[in-house]
């Protein structure tokens, strides 16, 4: 049996119920692009929508934008769209600032709920600003931070129990792609009496998210990434319902005010998850996000990862057949109950190689150490851009 | 004598060396617009800039945004443009998130350069997210926030000597448009032995600031106002480089690493000002800005400086002579060394006076309590234009 071809992929491509979509993005004709868990891909919406904000409403409306055209409330309207993919019932979640603003937010406000304990659970492969902002809000609060593997998160609680605050970690691994079980995970930090904070920025717009059903206490994540909402776009925060009269947050700007324009010198939020707004938000790339989350509307969800499933299993196997003895190891885990939509190879030469895949119009990206990473947007790849980059790992390995 | 007319204002416009800058603006015909010190106009070369940034540089270059395009690199470039209208010399301005996570960000460090001494004080009518931040500063270091009228600020300073670690004010009060002090308040600032953390949201781009020359420690600031830059275009930060190796700020994100692409878990902050960065910039807000820093490329702020005051004379002795005895109160102070770009007048009925002005085609706004406030932009507004809010004034008072 000769193995995954591009005939293969041609099939898979023409019973694909997805493949309509990649006509919603603005892709450049050739191109094989599988950073989109980097920066997404433009949508076809946004260009018409940034420049009716810039002409039309900030040019005509000026300072009336805010009011009459509604963008004061955009971070929560915005957020309610994101809300949905993150499986949240409306009014839990805030769009604004970037990720790292909300993180530094939310780790606090959740270490405020927990007066008394000591500790900070971090992920340890988790993402270096999640480290670094874990590590300036215990010192803050005078905590301690523990950066443990997932694999031992659960007997840590168990061991740690009462000591624990909080814990934090990405739904998805950004190094190996491997996927997090978000539900038995905030269960174990529940028994412990802890609070949990994920980041769910590899996650959403890729898998189908259950924060409410979860149990999830909060969440942050970003935008540009599987959602397509441009470079910087804002990042958001999640609260679940049940906290908010007690989300605490050190960032406490006029926006989350329960009386903004009463420009009162003390602080008092306002009720419910508007209270995890700070200043002006970036509006321009608040409107952008809003065009790109159009692309979802009449997406299911579970289509979109059964098909992400299947690009990672047709470019496991490929990999298999094709790349044997090649020297790459496969890094992301072969069960696709602990994959998300992103597959990470290893390989000594990792700079050199995505060089030359560069030069083949094929992008992806590096990490350290010597990591090849390859993201697989559901809704513009197709499996025979998949077997394009096995044949080239193939021509320069 | 009949004091200023309509036929004053027309020669004043005729006489005006920046009459001309008004066509680098995109103002709706007709519409006096006098709210740019909340919201600043459309200047015409952002809605190309932003086009571009999204269907060209986003569209086509896609991740390569950040490298090729040097997107990286774009809070520290456009900070440095910024910087000039600050009297600051390059690589000490960052630009990017909001104006109220920056002064979160230098509150912190400004105190932590001061360890022992317990106390912020804050100048009283400060901005109410100021007030916030300060508070939540405070909170988080174990500190005391003092709030002092700017008329006892050195009063306050010689009592409390060594205690004070941090002074915190705007540049100009947002209600009333007085401006201080910035180079005498940082003298007394200093000869107590403590830090100065300026706003010049209502002040960049509307005179001539001197950061460096006035020896200032810290500043955030805005760029939707006078700057243009958009709603919600990004805030910065500058901090003297006399600092730049103790800026110790809380939020500690992967852009302001010494080594970003190392994605070690460890906080190294990056030498120089960019360790004043965050997260992700919102590049699409911050292009815009970057286009609409092109109309200040050869304009000299000294006549801009000059404008404004002759504007706000004009203003100010029209209504001493049309709207006398109709219960208007002058509240920005007269003397031009204590006035900013902006007039403010106190009338009971200051809601139902702006949207008769409204209806009228004029824009301005209110804050509490009971204040009408006029931003007067050198750069589009004509004596015609001040005129026509007195006459308006006089109709509907």
């Amino acid at each position: 049996m000769p193995g995954p071809s591009r005939d293969t992929a041609v099939r898979l491509d023409l019973a694909d119920p997805l493949s309509a979509l990649r006509r919603r993005f603005l892709l450049p004709e050739g191109l094989v692009y599988l950073d989109g868990n980097s920066l997404g891909a433009l949508p076809t919406g946004v260009p018409a929508a940034v420049q009716t904000a810039v002409a039309e409403n900030w040019g005509r409306h000026l300072i009336k934008v805010w009011t009459d055209d509604g963008w004061w409330d955009l971070p929560l309207k915005v957020g309610d769209r994101v809300g949905r993919l993150l499986g949240a019932a409306p009014g839990q979640t805030v769009v604004g600032d970037s990720t790292s603003v909300h993180l530094f937010n939310l780790l606090t406000a959740a270490a405020r709920l927990r007066p008394g304990r000591r500790l900070i659970l971090i992920e340890e492969g988790d993402f270096p600003t999640n480290h670094y902002m874990a590590a300036s809000v215990a010192r803050l609060l005078g905590l301690e931070v523990r950066p443990v593997p997932m694999r031992d998160m659960a007997s840590a609680l168990r061991t740690l129990g009462e000591q624990v605050a909080v814990v934090t970690s990405g739904v998805v691994d950004f190094r190996t792609g491997e996927l997090w079980n978000v539900a038995s995970v905030t269960r174990a930090v529940h028994d412990a009496g802890a609070v949990v904070v994920w980041d769910v920025s590899h996650a959403v717009g890729a898998l189908e998210l259950a924060l409410d059903a979860d149990g999830v206490d909060f969440a942050v994540g970003c935008s540009y990434k599987f959602l397509s909402g441009g470079p910087g776009a804002p990042g958001f925060g999640y609260a679940a319902r049940r906290h908010h009269e007690d989300v605490d947050q050190p960032l406490c700007g006029w926006h989350g005010h329960a009386e903004p324009f009463g420009m009162v010198p003390g602080y008092t939020p306002v009720a419910g998850v508007g209270r995890l707004r700070v200043g002006s938000p970036n509006v321009l790339s608040m409107l952008s996000l809003d065009a790109a989350l159009d692309v979802f509307d009449d997406v299911d969800m579970a289509a979109v990862r059964a098909k992400s499933l299947a690009l990672g299993r047709f470019f496991v196997e490929s990999i298999d057949t094709h790349l044997a003895g090649r020297g790459f190891e496969l890094v992301t885990p072969r069960q696709d109950d602990r994959r998300a939509s992103q597959v990470t190879l290893r390989h000594p030469e990792a700079e050199r190689i995505m060089e030359d895949l560069n030069k083949r119009g094929i992008i992806g990206d590096v990490r350290p150490p010597a990591l090849l990473r390859f993201g697989f947007n559901s809704l513009y790849i197709s499996y025979a851009d998949v077997f394009s980059v096995v044949e080239a790992l193939r021509s320069c390995a």
